[in-house]
């Protein structure tokens, strides 16, 4: 074929699906990320509570495009593109494209409610989950040192904001690192004085699933201790004092926030037309409207024509990386280009040991088969056989022992302590 | 028995082993670390160089110490003693004791050599390992987008400083890591502008061990691609160039130091005798003369009657500790106390597949068999269950395949490309 030189920015799972089904078919294929790893954002949550090592959620990319000769990989962070010149401005120097795929994914959001973003922790890269990590163990041993019930208190209180799955999640494996292992690691504590709540600002968990399932998610948590407060509106937090509409002011020193993404800066500064969060408004075919050698997938991705927004997930990412992949071979070839159909895989959030919500088409798992499946899903998406082995090992090590044997403080905040009061 | 109160300073392999012998014996125990980690310093390299997790060099203390009730754990700096008044100063308080037992470890020493410190990349603790790990892959990184030959060539020098053990260990696996690894991620590159060189002050490597020994190190290494320079006398290094005595100036971005280390600082500064490299003098009794209370052990002390400096590893640790436990339920008991005698349990060193020196007694091996030796030792000696499995497998992978498969930039360095030129 032609030669064409295609960029995909953004090596998550859209971007890397993306390079694999252009790759070998005469493209010259650049593949660009800000970090030299390929991350399964879904198990986040799990190394944050200490349950996985974080190197076994992340695989290098270049290890994953070995067979791929004619893909390039460069790690650079994207710093703009000029759409009408077809130039990408990077950390590394300028770069230009004749098809730009961009896979840049999302971020963190915080609404500019005050105080959020500078004190709450946010769940969305490796980096974080290591501070969150750092975080929960750190603040189990400050308060093994701390002689005031107050500040104790306040150290010991987690309160999770947002309802969706990584909140659920979060909860659910917050708790269990608490109950089953903190519980045995600090005998001098006393547990009644730790807390852990979710706060959800609509009238539901898990929005995105059926009533019932969220209903029994509340179920579950709060079966586990978690406190769980719906339509519960968070207003600020100044690092010691979280405020929420209409109830007392809470203290506590841990806010994790999971409620909210948008687009990421890159695709929100393009200067096209945007959906909700920011995501870069594409037609049918992918295409931005106005420059139809620009593909948009993934979290960064908006489609007209299917009237809403698509879940921020792996599935939806990889099925678009296929899609766009095929509309560019098509676009060379001088054929119609498809228009994008969504099929939906079902979602799946895990509450807990033995514990999970499912919801495949028509069907709605909880429980035990719930739990089943999401082990089983997670384990054959998670990429590369040694991580798959790695994690299989740890969750089968975690559910006999009731352990969760990452608990070590290390890197990022050097010592944690220093982080707050 | 007493009740009196006994400070262990230090969760490496002595502390922990004091900690352990200690309990169970009526005494009120506490154990101070600066980490909430036990640490494998012997397979830091391996995580340096991609081949393990970090976490799975570390075990919480904690769950170290699960089954003893009597050990109190506190995660502090230990920022000073007063030997007089009993009293320790930490990062959250003061302490009193009836007993101390001093196992603060060593700490990186580069002898005033100028740029050195600043400059040059430490193996001491997990944290330098993960900074190590993120400097190397992102010196790769780097070169891959840097047209300068120069530069490149710079970029891809690695200088290791230092034949002792942990220097040999490192260079031969620095050079699998980008022979096994690197070549074939990196298709981009020219291989012969990649160096590895070991340098050495003295006029062999492995000093602590058999000349014939030394010599198979060498010659192993050089076989590897490493070169190997002996009598190299280090003069300084700006983060450029290497001076070293008698050679042309040497441009490089990567001097790894394993050239020395001393007591830590807090043992340095205890106002006591000092043998070597600031360890602490200690009497037959692993006691302070002056101060019969306090027991030093590991890196941090030098017995006198021995008359020499004991190496600095994890048998000697463990020997003194166990025998300052001893000696600690005698004195309590109004015995005498008894001489501490080092039994050797012989050296071993790595210098990659299939290939390391041992020393036992008076036997000596080499190549497969001493790299079986090695193995073996290491995986019984590392502590925790999950470690040693996790381990096992991370080597049996590598040795398959041909892997170091933890090659991810994450933690520490924020951007590698910041860190040098």
């Amino acid at each position: 074929m032609s030669g064409a030189r295609i960029v995909i920015v953004g090596a998550g799972f859209g971007g890397l699906q993306a390079a694999r089904k252009l790759s070998g078919r005469g493209f010259e294929l650049l593949l660009i990320d800000r970090h030299n790893y390929h991350l399964f954002q879904p198990l986040l949550y799990q190394v944050a509570t200490a349950g996985l090592e974080p190197e076994h959620v992340a695989k290098s990319v270049r290890a994953l495009l070995r067979e791929h000769d004619d893909v390039r990989f460069l790690m650079a962070e994207v710093e703009g593109i000029n759409l009408a010149a077809r130039r990408i401005f990077t950390t590394s120097g300028e770069l230009e494209f004749d098809y730009l795929v961009l896979a840049a994914g999302a971020e963190n959001q915080t609404f500019s409610l005050p105080g959020i973003e500078a004190h709450s922790l946010p769940l969305k890269d490796l980096d974080d989950a290591v501070v969150l990590r750092n975080r929960l163990l750190g603040a189990f041993e400050r308060a093994s040192r701390t002689p005031d019930p107050v500040q104790r208190r306040a150290g010991l209180h987690f309160i999770i904001i947002g309802g969706g799955a990584t909140g659920v999640e979060m909860a659910g494996a917050l708790t269990e690192l608490i109950e089953h292992v903190m519980r045995r690691d600090f005998p001098e504590l006393d547990f009644d004085e730790v807390g852990v709540s979710l706060l959800e600002a609509r009238d539901r968990l898990l929005p995105g699933m059926d009533p019932d399932l969220s209903e029994a998610a509340r179920v579950a948590l709060e079966d586990k201790g978690v406190r769980v407060r719906l339509e519960a509106r968070v207003l600020s937090y100044d690092g010691k004092t979280l405020d929420v509409e209409g109830i007392d002011p809470i203290r506590t020193n841990n806010v994790i926030w999971t409620a909210g993404v948008r687009a990421s800066r890159l695709v929100r500064e393009l200067g096209v037309e945007h959906g909700p969060a920011g995501r870069a408004m594409v037609r049918q075919t992918l295409q931005l409207a106005v420059h139809p050698e620009v593909f948009v997938i993934g979290d960064a991705a908006y489609p007209e024509h299917i009237g809403k927004s698509l879940p921020m997930m792996a599935p939806v990412a990889i099925q678009m990386a296929d899609h766009a992949a095929v509309n560019i071979v098509r676009l060379e070839r001088g054929q119609t280009l498809l228009p994008f159909k969504f099929s939906d895989p079902g979602r799946l959030a895990t509450i807990g040991r033995n514990a999970a919500v499912a919801q495949i088409g028509r069907l709605k798992f909880t429980g035990f088969g719930a739990w089943l499946i999401w082990l089983v899903v997670h384990l054959l998406r998670l990429i590369g056989f040694r991580n798959k082995l790695m994690v299989f090992l740890s969750w089968a090590w975690e559910y006999i022992f009731y352990d969760r044997a990452v608990r070590i403080i290390h890197g990022e905040t050097p010592h944690p302590e220093q982080s707050s009061g």
